[in-house]
């Protein structure tokens, strides 16, 4: 079956991701990347990047540091907004978000919507709350020798606001004509009161955010097209079934106040349609309120005819996990073949961390062996991504690479001394066929 | 001059690296990576993952979470060492490192030998001290909606325990034999008093290291191989200077207590002689802390013999930001021309940003910017890393490509539409070529 368990499982197996800080017991919202899931993530990341940045003329990097001026949350509402619901178990001193353990409430719940509930505390089963008090998410520290209120800064919650307060660095230095976009991949940091569903909602997350700068007057075309640009990309490029995405039109009163379309792209994960990506017309808002802190223009000159404004952004922003696991669950396949179960990931070509395994059928036989790393070096010299199996009996081999989405096994047998042919054996319909090692 | 204010004012006026935070008044020891500085600095973390990574067959990738158990810390000794010497002025109540403000002390600094210096205050220039006392730099937070002891939680101050700590993941999963090596880059965190030196001495810093595990009675050669290997590097895929790379063997009472080797590899920053990367021998101290602090075994048992031991650890080290500097700190030209002042990046190719940038000679001449366009387009298709530059006169834009350090620039003009051959003109040597189109 396609869950979750099976998949975290296969993950912790295979080295694609361990439990943070495994080796002490854990570190609650937080998780390793092993050398497959490093393979994997690097591909999906580096795909973004090339379609999205790359393979554009009107798009640039920004990486902007994970500590940042206070300011920039006091700006952006953080400081005051970015909250969960909290509340206390008076009797045995538990804390849980609000809207987690009552049901039918929603994030800015009130101390007296939540006690009309008559929720029990999932720990002791009182019925005894204190008030609910609103957690801010920002993970908080403080920088230099001092450790008061004038030193304190917090991870950042998002990396969107690493580009709006580079946007006039940007513009002042390279001078791009609208439209334009700034990406950027790096780590945002929540402290959620309760981490869960794997990599879904964990503490430390990566993400790849795009703000595209705009004409006021163009706002609809460019959303249609980054719509449909970040479809391509999902369905063409990571290889994510059509029919697992949904797009979600955020209903005006569910929109940010300043948001005139929002369109969120769920995902069919193995728990249920979780939102994978979100696009947002945000209007000028974040420019604005950067111009209010900092009080700095954030105006932009339109080079022929010379009108001044400050430009409006669509933002198309993906968790980095999400989409790893988007990607993943979409792979993971289950097949009875002959009463017993083979598990395959149907990772896309691009994707899968190595495109071939080549192996000698017999370990014992150096003359197998020596032709069978012949056979290895070419392609290595030639793809890169190519693994080495000699480990058990050529059926285990075959269920591993299965797991680890290898595309294609090559086995060198003792035909291949006669005839320089070799077996290429198929993940996906597990077929194999004869090919000369020319052909490769 | 190729002084660090050349350089830090280059970076910020064509998009290279801005102060972190800079609309709000910057964040000590912060930068934000511009346009340009994306563009190098994947290039520099790209061709480290190549060369150290993906071509090696027993090199694997780990990504590890920035936060982790604080046992972590606790094991490798960071909670008891990694601080700097405080001192306060009790006039005016500022904070300094000590032995940053004294001459001649050490990190290891007493009181008195502190007072002994009879410094006076930078700031009031009174001499009224109180007494040293050890500033930890890891950064402090909470984790979860606990704010006491049970909660804290560091930003990590090294990448490396992020893979000691996945070692035993590695060997259970994909069991790899002996030598191998786990790599990693990702950011760390250190709260610098000072931070100073532009990107030299950040309070956030990317890090590429490797843990290479050995066999104990292999560590000579394979630490021989490691400091050949990064040497090649640095010089050939980095570019460095030979002249400029100092071997500085860390003589015994230097090293730590546990390192039979270590040599840092020290770089002429324009300021002066740092140590741009390090490459220590640490025995098995990080896997017999991992397994004391955590009771699990760390034992490696030989495929072939059946031995088990803990292996022993060789590791090299290098800070992006670091190599960032010193490749274009290398790089950094300035020529007399005429009197003039040309100041020319002299990247490597498989570093700059980009590789070519076309113009129309003149930019109000249709005919020249859509046959100028037809060869970019060609250009990008094959070499994707192309600009484009239309502004200002011809010597402006050569003076602005020699800035972000493109090798050649290609100009069509009049001639161009005649016998369809361009002009090709030599970052370094200024030399202008006529190439025909098809010979690009």
């Amino acid at each position: 079956m396609n869950n979750l368990e099976n998949i975290v499982s296969l993950c912790k197996r295979r080295g694609f991701i361990f439990p943070g800080s495994d080796v002490y017991g854990g570190m609650a919202g937080t998780w390793d990347f092993g050398p497959l899931g490093v393979m994997l993530k690097r591909n999906i990341m580096n795909e973004w990047w090339k379609y999205f940045v790359d393979s554009r003329d009107n798009m640039y990097g920004i990486d902007a540091a994970i500590l940042m001026n206070p300011r920039t949350w006091v700006a952006s509402g953080h400081t005051a907004t970015f909250a969960d619901p909290l509340v206390e178990c008076k009797e045995c001193k538990s804390r849980f978000r609000a809207d987690k353990i009552a049901n039918g409430i929603s994030e800015s719940v009130t101390t007296e919507e939540f006690l009309a509930t008559h929720t029990k505390c999932p720990v002791c089963g009182k019925e005894n709350w204190g008030p609910i008090r609103k957690f801010n998410m920002m993970f908080k520290t403080h920088v230099g020798a001092v450790d008061d209120d004038t030193s304190v800064a917090y991870l950042r919650p998002e990396t969107a606001q690493g580009i709006f307060t580079n946007y006039k660095n940007v513009i002042d230095t390279i001078y791009p004509n609208l439209p334009f976009g700034l990406a950027q991949q790096g780590k945002a940091f929540r402290n959620e009161i309760s981490p869960r569903d794997f990599i879904l909602r964990d503490r430390e997350c990566g993400q790849m955010e795009i703000e595209y700068f705009i004409a006021p007057n163009a706002w609809e075309e460019n959303f249609e097209k980054l719509l449909s640009d970040n479809h391509y990309f999902l369905e063409e490029i990571m290889g994510l079934p059509k029919e697992k995405l949904h797009d979600y039109e955020v209903p005006e009163q569910d929109r940010a106040h300043y948001s005139k379309r929002t369109v969120d792209l769920m995902f069919d994960y193995p728990n249920g349609e979780e939102e994978l990506m979100g696009l947002a017309y945000r209007t000028d808002f974040d420019l604005q309120n950067i111009a209010r802190e900092s009080g700095k223009s954030m105006e932009y000159r339109d080079k022929v005819t010379n009108e001044t404004f400050v430009p409006h952004v669509i933002e198309p922003s993906i968790g980095v996990e999400r989409l790893f696991l988007a990607v993943l669950s979409s792979a993971y396949t289950e097949e009875d073949t002959d009463g017993d179960k083979r598990i395959v990931l149907k990772l896309p070509e691009n994707l899968a961390p190595y495109k071939f395994c080549v192996s000698p059928l017999l370990k014992n036989k150096p003359e197998l062996v020596a032709k069978a790393k012949e056979v290895y070096d070419q392609l290595r010299a030639k793809y890169t991504f190519v693994t080495w199996d000699d480990s058990g009996n050529i059926g285990k081999r075959y269920r591993k690479q299965d797991e680890i989405g290898t595309p294609k096994c090559i086995v060198i047998d003792f035909d291949t001394l006669e005839d320089d042919t070799v077996t290429v054996r198929d993940r996906d319909t597990t077929e194999q066929i004869r090919v000369s090692i020319a052909e490769l």
